[in-house]
């Protein structure tokens, strides 16, 4: 590896030392009939030792595979690409205003020169910078929140998103774009479903698999999706905006509450669980998937409800969980525990006593299954009826990760236990479906 | 309802009360052309007032909807459908030996007459007698370990089960099934694939997500899939068969380390994650679908390690999550913590001082990721590089729940954490994956 060309070995190293070209540089690849030019930028520590990666006009990626026929041009000397931000673009007042929040992650991130690895060091608008087509979608203005890793992400964060979205959307703009990490997304998305009531416009999250320095990277499209979600979209519902297939043909917008990230890696890793998804994005246009969707009105008036109480765990269950467990939790003052039990809802009866102990304590305990996908239904079976009679709440189809964050909420509107379960059973965000959507697929087994 | 027709309302109801019928008297119904007769049976809470069930000779169950041109006959008095066994068959040299061996679950299990709700009552033997198919598949053999809900299941039920596989093993059968509840079959199945070393035959475990009483129960049909594979299958490993999709056509055979339950309520809730599944059933022949099998061969000598350490714990990753979990967990005398990180496999740093500390006591500390399909890769964010610098150990893309079963294997067969750690990292019984699998599709979103 060569210290100015991070992240090149073999091949492609060697046709870039022989053009004497480092990062940065503008370069031309003429291969076959095609000529490409561009900037080239580093590749991941993984990556293979055959392609480029330069960064065309258009913002995106592409990798040229290098062979013995292909040719390399050194063409422009050095500039840091997308680090220096441009000067803010003039206020067009013939597009819709979106704000963009930047919280961190891949989407906001580069890969560190030094290590090969990925940072969180851009700001947002470096973002739109990057992203040009972003300026004949929207006026896009941008503030950031955080630099921080989604795991890094807590409670309290949930509420300076929720609190800095209606403050912006008091201020009349069309749409909110929160760029996040991809990791806990799905649990901030819930989050602000349940905080940003009643919204008039559309908040869609959106994030990156691929960091933007990558060339399979997901974060423009991305991005550019959930402006034009922001700006355009006919809904007022809190969204993720992400890739929905592997391909770039299309962008899907889930609910907030429905939605679960699932692959580490693929660009496709979010699914909408036991609905249909919001809306898909193709070549620009909105489509509407969901019947039952909030429209968008930029009169309706939002009611913020910002507060969420951390002393609630996720409690999944596995084979011989002890009940010690639970019984810590009420002793260090935890106020609410949704369970991950099994199938239709169930733990082992072993647990049963500390159950019970919890919520004479005023604990409200909730069950949710760690299937994903289906509902709990705790009438059919003698322990599920056991547990519904000692006061655990079920709940439904609402995903595990949704449900700690509805209790979390839950707690802070209210100190009746009773009034939380009533709260946790009451449909606030589509985070219950009807059960005529039960036979929504399940993952495919394989190709 | 009518107390002697559990189940039944309506239409349904006043049909079967206007011929005087009772559970368990063989009826005939007339339907335009169609002459059914079977042996009327309850119907579950949940079903409609237009269907009446009746399980006919094959064993199957039918529901028949009542028009007001059905016509219903009693042909027969009560008999008690499949609660008394028949005496059992001779022995049929020409077939190949099965042992079932009876754990409880829904396979093995009725419709409460009082409650209408299912409890597990039906021993190993009458699963025979429900089944007549089975007669020509295998001369079988039955054993109960238990009857009990799978979630009341124990890692020293998977010795228990592990052993008693081992002894008719040593007998010389030609396979073993094992009839298990849904719910935590995923758990159990990689807990034997762990105890169950160099297998000479298949060992098949098998459940139902309805019960035999149900029209659409799959008991039958998974049943007969377990008794083929474990009879006849090419291969000698531990393996789930359950309904590959909702229709009867096929039953998928799923590695034990590679399946998880991803439905609360379907028939082909079960799915092979990240790895194609092992083989395939349809019209009674075993197609392999996984290339690197361990082939069938009755001389090959079984290594039995059967014992489990409890001491170890699954701890699902949620924003804000309290360090202080780790510490008790510490301080309970664990010996091994199985993290359910975000993404890549990532915490949040709060919790870094914690999992140091446990390490520094002896604790062995894996890292798995809550996204289910995909694989850590700890290498890429900060967060994770500065995670295994503290020694958590990576799992790639093992299951978190085969992740458990596998630490507490391990913890079992070893004091030293350096050795747990190697056992960890050792693919055991396919549990890691090859790198080429990558691409195995995550769940779809809808149709």
């Amino acid at each position: 590896m060569s210290d100015r060309l991070p992240g090149y070995r073999g091949l492609a190293l060697r046709a870039l030392l022989d053009i004497g070209a480092e990062i940065g540089d503008l370069i031309r690849i003429i291969k076959d009939d095609t000529i490409l030019e561009g900037i080239l930028i580093p590749r991941s520590e993984y990556g293979d030792d055959k392609h480029v990666v330069i960064k065309i006009k258009s913002g995106y990626n592409i990798g040229v595979e290098i062979t013995p026929t292909t040719k390399l041009e050194r063409i422009g000397a050095e500039t840091k690409p997308a680090f220096i931000s441009p000067p803010p673009p003039e206020r067009r007042t013939d597009l819709p205003t979106v704000t963009i929040l930047g919280t961190g992650g891949t989407i906001a991130s580069r890969v560190d020169y030094r290590t090969g690895a990925v940072r969180p060091v851009i700001s947002a608008s470096d973002l739109y910078s990057i992203v040009p087509e972003l300026s004949d979608i929207a006026f896009v203005e941008t503030e950031i929140l955080f630099n921080i890793f989604s795991e890094d992400l807590t409670p309290r964060h949930w509420s300076i998103m929720a609190e800095t979205v209606a403050k912006h959307i008091a201020r009349g703009v069309q749409g909110v774009v929160i760029t996040h990490g991809t990791d806990m997304m799905g649990y901030s998305a819930a989050a602000l479903s349940f905080a940003l009531q009643n919204l008039p416009v559309p908040v869609i999250l959106v994030g990156a698999q691929r960091s933007e320095d990558r060339p399979s990277s997901d974060a423009a499209t991305n991005l550019i999706g959930a402006v034009l979600a922001a700006s355009r979209a006919p809904f007022a519902e809190v969204a993720v905006a992400m890739h929905e297939t592997p391909s770039d043909d299309a962008i899907i917008l889930h609910r907030g509450t429905k939605v679960r990230k699932c692959h580490t890696s693929r660009r496709d890793a979010f699914k909408t669980i036991n609905a249909k998804p919001l809306a898909r994005i193709i070549d620009g246009s909105i489509q509407m998937l969901a019947e039952d969707y909030r429209p968008r009105d930029q009169n309706r008036k939002l009611i913020l409800k910002p507060n969420f109480d951390d002393r609630a765990a996720l409690i999944k269950f596995y084979p011989g969980m002890s009940p010690k467990i639970i019984d810590w939790h009420v002793s260090e003052g935890y106020r609410g525990i949704v369970l991950e039990g099994s199938g239709l809802g169930h733990i082992r009866r072993e647990c049963f006593p500390a159950i019970k102990r919890a919520i004479e304590n005023g604990v409200v305990v909730a069950m949710t299954s760690q299937c994903i996908w289906g509902r709990v239904n705790m009438n059919v079976y003698s322990n599920g009826r056991d547990l519904l009679a000692m006061g655990v709440i079920p709940l439904g189809d609402m995903l595990a990760e949704t449900a700690l964050v509805k209790m979390m909420w839950a707690l802070a509107q209210t100190k009746d236990p009773n009034e939380v379960k009533n709260l946790l059973l009451t449909n606030v965000a589509n985070e219950f479906s009807e059960r005529t959507v039960e036979n929504i697929e399940p993952p495919r087994a394989v190709k």
